[in-house]
């Protein structure tokens, strides 16, 4: 085997549309990888044939079979309980109790390590992006939804039942608040999901011609960066609608700041990424409401592996099952 | 030395008018036990002086010398910086940056291991109380103030700094909130920890006769369980008071158990052993506003040791350093 190939791991990304897998050094650099649709049958079996097809895919290019990885690890949408590898609930699948980690090991012989896609990434960006070196680290993102992960005294903090850093479901609203995809109402992600906030603009930009006119007359345009373009623009109404939802966010960064105390918040995510006016909002409402003590050693950064985070932090969880295992032979 | 007596340790529990301290059994019950007032002079040396009174005469109603005891833990009302043993902030003591671990070291020839109060009345319920058995555990405390600890992976988080668990400091009201001991406004503590809330409602008995009489007259006895008789009876002013005090606690303790997933919840502390119709209605806006899978897993108790918890706690922690250094020998 080349040097570069040595303790390569798996990692797979697995979302409501597709499932992603690569081939990840030690240290983080994606050798090869490779990418099957999942959009057009979600039955955990036909889901399951597909991370197969792309793992030995990602591996043939690699060269490598399965013997040689160092590690296999899945971060996928949904809720997973604990070190059992079943996915609870996984909206954007349809999945409710499904046994992943049990049906990739029947399908590959190898046991893989299945986590949250976000403890995924948070776990990419602690080991090989923006936290590397950080012991405590809150890593946040607001993509399609919004999720966030904990990294505590250098390991990743799952909670009692696996469903810890729900930043996206931490109520900003009163019971007559928005409805969330959870079943609940008044949740972060009901107002700053990227998902959610786009159905909103498609219906207010009726009443906001300014707004049509930016996504060009477009109501499939319509996303939060079309905002963002207005609000730079001065735009009172984009004005209005960033300073509310990044006192929003603000003030839930800022609990989970003050309750945690960590050196280190990472904000990543498509929103995060395409907004960064609403992220400044969001980090001065921080600044203000967070306990003093818990801000004077908080640092504040951008997310640094993009799509390539939940691969790579997906390869490293395995990784970290294999060492364990094998005593990091 | 008798069976009993075979790895005692030494828990100080310091507060901003008394020091405490009790030989501990490693089954956490307290052997001996002495207590010395600070309030007059609560300048470092002396407090020290009177820590070193209470840790001698303790030991000395034992029949311990300090050399026969396994460990030795400080819990002080104050921000900690980690193991550093430094009392950054000590608002009751009127400390700022008081190298406390570094003082009681040169008096007493064995270095403590000092933590925040809460921390250590956290480990006491940890590893002998309401929490045992629990690895992920979050307590509360409502008394004098509002201060909370986690217990992660069944280890106390401490966080970057050390100011982990200030679940007092998290703002329930806006920039013109009620004014904090911190320095901050809208805290939680600025309206439901007991020094707050008895100044408040010495303010509305002017206008708030029942109150006045249940109280005899006397603005002195007036405290939260004042309220918690009236709400019994039915009084409708006690009633909005205790709905909005238990929304604004119920909703700070679902932030944080939707974001940390714990399986144990531990409520102690004078507000919350005097007014359980408050606390009743805190847990109920606890079950509506925290994420439903958090809440899967959930139990919520009361704490167990009383005022036991903080000498108890403190002298755990101590012994776990001692073991550490010591292989448990």
């Amino acid at each position: 085997m080349e040097p570069k190939l040595q303790q390569a791991a798996i990692g797979v990304d697995l979302g409501g549309s597709h499932a992603r897998a690569a081939v990840v050094t030690v240290a983080g650099r994606i050798l090869t990888q490779a990418r099957a649709r999942v959009a057009d049958d979600r039955r955990p079996e036909a889901v399951v044939a597909r991370i197969v097809e792309v793992v030995q895919d990602a591996l043939a290019q690699a060269g490598l079979g399965l013997e040689e990885i160092h590690g296999l690890g899945v971060g996928v949408a949904g809720q997973v309980r604990g070190a059992s590898g079943v996915v609870a609930n996984g909206p954007n699948l349809g999945w409710r109790e499904v046994p992943l980690a049990d049906l990739l090991e029947q399908a590959l012989g190898t046991r893989p390590r299945v986590a949250n896609d976000l403890d995924a990434i948070a776990w990419g960006e602690v080991r090989h992006g923006a936290a590397l070196g950080h012991k405590e680290v809150l890593v946040v993102y607001a993509g399609t939804g919004v999720g966030g992960a904990f990294v505590i005294a250098g390991q990743a903090h799952h909670g009692a039942t696996g469903v810890a850093g729900e930043i996206g479901h931490v109520k900003v609203r009163g019971p007559d608040g928005a409805a969330c995809g959870c079943g609940g109402r008044g949740c972060l992600e009901a107002y700053l999901g990227g998902k959610n906030l786009s159905e909103r603009l498609r219906r207010e930009a009726i009443a906001w011609p300014d707004l049509m006119e930016a996504a060009g007359g477009q109501l499939d345009a319509l996303h939060p960066g079309v905002v963002e373009s207005l609000f730079v623009r001065g735009d009172a109404r984009a004005l209005a609608m960033w300073r509310e939802l990044g006192e929003m966010f603000g003030d839930v960064l800022a609990h989970a700041v003050t309750l945690f105390n960590p050196s280190l918040l990472v904000l990543g995510g498509t929103v995060a990424e395409g907004c960064p006016e609403l992220m400044r909002l969001a980090r001065e409402r921080l600044g203000q409401r967070a306990s003093s003590v818990s801000l004077e050693a908080l640092s504040v950064v951008a997310a640094q592996l993009g799509d390539d985070a939940g691969v790579v932090g997906a390869a490293s969880l395995g990784r970290m099952v294999f060492e364990s295992k094998d005593g990091g032979s």
